[in-house]
């Protein structure tokens, strides 16, 4: 049984969840207000942030190596792709949508609208969420972009690069900052990931303060 | 032959052209005015950022992709050891560095000095540069604390998490930024880093209108 220390709105700790649910890594799920800096939550991460997963006896925290851990210590089913240059697409995928798509996108409106209200920072910025609805335009375009050549974001099977920008755009999609008519091909693939079992944890969650839409765990949405 | 996209001043840059130089790659570097958004530079990497290097007759970006991708396919010397909860601790602290460290020092201190000069961003914000400078000490503490229990900073042998760590710390050490008497342990171990052949390009590197000091080259610093 792992544990994983997390907040619900995290695309980190999503992205984590996922990948234990995909591997049917039993978890027991922690809620960390890891903004109040709590003593005993900066022993387990000196970082002071989520995901931190108990597993193996061990405390693990930065979701690229705990997800690329579970790869190599639980390789069933794959969420990498054997040969070097798939694999290296699906870790670039990864690296955009945590990265860049965190940076355009998340940061601008996610945290602007729900994370300055839960940690108490005050009102969210307008230049920076007009700035991140802008963004997200371009990124969903991009993501089209590709899926007009694959079948899933990195090539012809599923993978940790379809976890994580699943895991940015399922929480925008619990704030409505989702346009899934943007692109049909997007709308598809979102749906496909979401109707795994691996999913369900992710569209049962609820955020005090913050109702999401009744499209969110709808798998017909 | 491989070809580089970089800037000399870049943390991520050097990460890679440390990995390069270590396997025994040879590199033609071509400096990226990549704030410019040239066209030609876009199409090589959408994500509009260095580095991107062009290897295997492919263009490749994300430097922890790059770094991967190298470790895959040209495994020695490696960088990375094989047991999975040790290639765990390369890669939380090659995040560490790549995200935390950046964000707490990098950016605080060396883009406002340099990058924001050199994109005619205007001057330093002084906040800023104060809490980078703050921030760096206690950075350099964790790594004494790491150091004090292994001889490399992941474990006893090199890998990319040294890497990723001196490739800031160049940086920064270009501009004076680092306090080498904070630490005899952390000194001791850059004095190792710097004394390797890879490390030659990046004690060579020039950046006009910002001179390093005449430690930054010297081995004997």
């Amino acid at each position: 049984m792992a544990r994983l220390h997390h907040v619900p709105l995290s695309p980190f700790c999503r992205k984590v969840r996922l990948s234990l649910a995909e591997k049917k890594i039993e978890v027991d799920l922690v809620e960390e207000r890891y903004w109040e800096a709590d003593p005993d939550f900066l022993r387990r991460n000196p970082a002071g942030k989520v995901p931190v997963v108990r597993l193996d006896g061990k405390m693990m925290s930065e979701s690229a190596a705990i997800c690329e851990y579970l790869e190599e210590t639980r390789p069933e089913p794959p969420l990498m792709p054997k040969d070097p240059e798939a694999r290296y697409e699906v870790r670039r995928l990864v690296s955009w949508f945590d990265d860049k798509f965190h940076h355009d996108v998340t940061s601008k409106l996610l945290y602007e609208r729900v994370n300055k209200k839960i940690t108490g920072q005050g009102y969210p910025d307008s230049r920076n969420v007009k700035d991140g609805a802008k963004a997200i335009k371009y990124h969903l375009d991009y993501m089209a972009w590709l899926l007009d050549q694959r079948r899933w974001l990195a090539g012809d099977v599923m993978t940790l690069a379809d976890f994580a920008a699943a895991a940015h755009l399922s929480c925008l999609d619990y704030i409505s900052d989702v346009d899934w008519n943007r692109s049909a091909v997007v709308k598809d693939w979102y749906a496909k990931i979401k109707s795994r079992p691996a999913f369900r944890s992710i569209l049962a969650d609820q955020v005090s303060g913050f109702r999401p839409p009744p499209h969110y765990a709808d798998l017909d949405f």
